[in-house]
């Protein structure tokens, strides 16, 4: 946008972060700020938002609602966000007056999966091949330029498998794509992967860019049970991975924590599977086995601080802690390992509770 | 206290944890709480207290205002405390309400350095020759008996130096002694250390008990400088300074994180110089080089969860960021290392205003 205010000084110490959103990712956030002697302001919808407890500022309201997103800006030195499904015209109006990073630019790329993979497609990176359906008219034409199994995927607002379908035939693409009552739909072809691996990497308003190594991700019923580094990438790949991260920050000209999942084929490519525009859970061990977390790099970006140093000093295996796994928080307290809660005071099936970090001494991991 | 009450089973996620002072201690509690996904209920007579910023509820009163401090108890689980000069009764009057640890038996103790180093004698560590002096007329009696240089100290509220004196003859001694309004003192024997080192340790209430490795202090003016890990201690020491914490811990029935602050004569000898029944300043390398910080393992003792591995990954070298040297924080956020600010919104001369920990792979910090 090029109304877009931007940061023209870092936020020095005791300045304000906005965060929008206040799940667990808002919450390592602004405990990340935290430490740097920033203080947080978390704004949520929710009344019993896991970071309202360690925000220096809390608002309790609507995305919409725009009085308190104002005064919300308002007390704030720079706004970011927890999660790319807060609305981007709540992220335009905050813009409006008070630096927001990533972009509500970025936000109207990364909502769509669609146009995100046209971004991504552009830039020549791999991906599998996909297909948009706007109409019941275009689900056999995309199928057919897919050709065999494929996934069927709303283009907005999916997370953890939601609005996902695997289909097999066109039929069942019709079928799924009135499951999801018509909404704009993006059809992208199975890929038969290795594994899965992903890029936590965070860009700087000047142009500098620090990527994590890339964990390799083990996904259960859509939700992310287990990230492990080192990963089985060998070398190249992990070069390659890192660049294809700094690609896409680069021409989104990004500022903040980005994730890009990749699909590891069996002849050893990389798909770009998406963008997250945001920390991600599959760079929740770097809170142990890095000097600069995830949380605190995202941070230092959005408040035009220097990126931290993403090396990593341990290997490292990540599970998260899913709804009622929790109750087994003693047994989790008496495991060697970094175990974090996130404060959520109900637990629900498939709810992210949690998640416990084993650390081993470098090549330890594998 | 035969009257305190303990607690009687661990205190579940989204519990809430009392802390009496919110100062930087406070604050890494409370932000080590929250991993844990319990609340802090931060108390604290200053209205901008840095822990007030990451807590999930405040309380700002003085330490003698009954209501308040009754109203506090009340929303706690369990109640802490930051520095061991929180007044006595403070801790008695929650006490009878809700479980305190450390408990108000230690504060007696170690609020006075006359009580404190008696009881260290007794269990048969080694300390420096003391004396303690209430009267003028003990003065000479106490100088006589320690021979030599000295230090003279008041009993009660010293901390960082303050409340300190070295006296090289009695005429310096009496100086002092009215330099302190006569207020009850304590005259020790000058160590000529080799070095000061310190541990930090924690015990849970079921006798179970972790020492963190003992790092090396550096002080100038009588603050903290510089702690490293490993300290030149060899593995014979290493042992011994542990289990002089052990020694200690257990004789109080103590519960949660203790530092032990130790002299290394030239011969090679631990002396006792001070207890601190508190998380301490130099035990701030855990938070990056352990995977349970010190700041942890205080809230899993008073929670009552089992205790962490003290285990440490990496060698380090913390070093306080003191009054002006804050202003220089965009150095700081530049240099490899964890950087950490305490939300101090005033810069005062000899003012702990954060601190910084390079981490160094096993074998590196010397």
């Amino acid at each position: 946008m090029s109304t877009a205010k931007r940061l023209s000084a870092p936020v020095p110490p005791g300045g304000m972060i906005g965060i929008l959103g206040g799940g667990q990712l808002g919450r390592m956030l602004a405990l990340a700020a935290a430490r740097l002697g920033l203080k947080a302001h978390v704004f949520s919808p929710e009344r019993d938002a896991p970071a309202f407890q360690v925000a220096a500022a809390c608002s309790h309201a609507a995305f919409d609602d725009k009085a308190a997103l104002a005064k919300f800006a308002q007390a704030c030195d720079v706004v970011t966000f927890e999660f790319e499904n807060v609305p981007s015209e709540t992220v335009d109006h905050i813009a409006a007056s008070k630096p927001v990073y990533p972009s509500a630019a970025t936000l109207r790329i990364t909502q769509d999966r669609f146009a995100e993979k046209s971004f991504v497609a552009a830039l020549g990176l791999k991906t599998s091949p996909f297909a948009k359906i706007d109409t019941r008219e275009e689900v056999y034409a995309a199928f057919e330029r897919i050709s065999g199994p494929a996934v069927l995927k709303t283009r907005r607002m999916g997370y953890d498998g939601k609005g996902q379908a695997k289909v097999c035939t066109a039929e069942e693409a019709m079928r799924a794509f009135e499951t999801f009552d018509s909404a704009p739909c993006i059809l992208e072809g199975f890929v038969d992967f290795a594994c899965e691996a992903s890029v936590v990497a965070s860009r700087a308003a000047d142009g500098s860019f620090a990527a994590y190594d890339p964990p390799e991700n083990i996904h259960e019923h859509h939700i992310l049970r287990r990230s492990i580094v080192p990963s089985r990438l060998d070398a190249g790949q992990i070069d390659e991975a890192k660049a294809i991260a700094g690609k896409i920050a680069g021409a989104l000209d990004y500022v903040g924590v980005l994730a890009v999942e990749l699909f590891v084929t069996r002849n050893g490519a990389l798909l770009v599977n998406e963008t997250a525009p945001r920390v991600h859970n599959s760079g929740h061990w770097t809170l142990e086995a890095c000097v600069t977390s995830q949380f605190e790099q995202h941070i230092r970006a959005v408040a035009g601080w220097p990126l931290g140093d993403p090396s990593r000093h341990c290997d490292a295996v990540m599970e998260n802690i899913i709804g009622a796994e929790a109750a087994e928080w003693r047994a989790f307290a008496a495991r060697d390992g970094a175990l974090h809660l996130y404060g959520k005071s109900e637990i629900r099936p498939g709810r992210k509770m949690g998640h416990f970090t084993r650390l081993l001494p470098r090549g330890g991991a594998r």
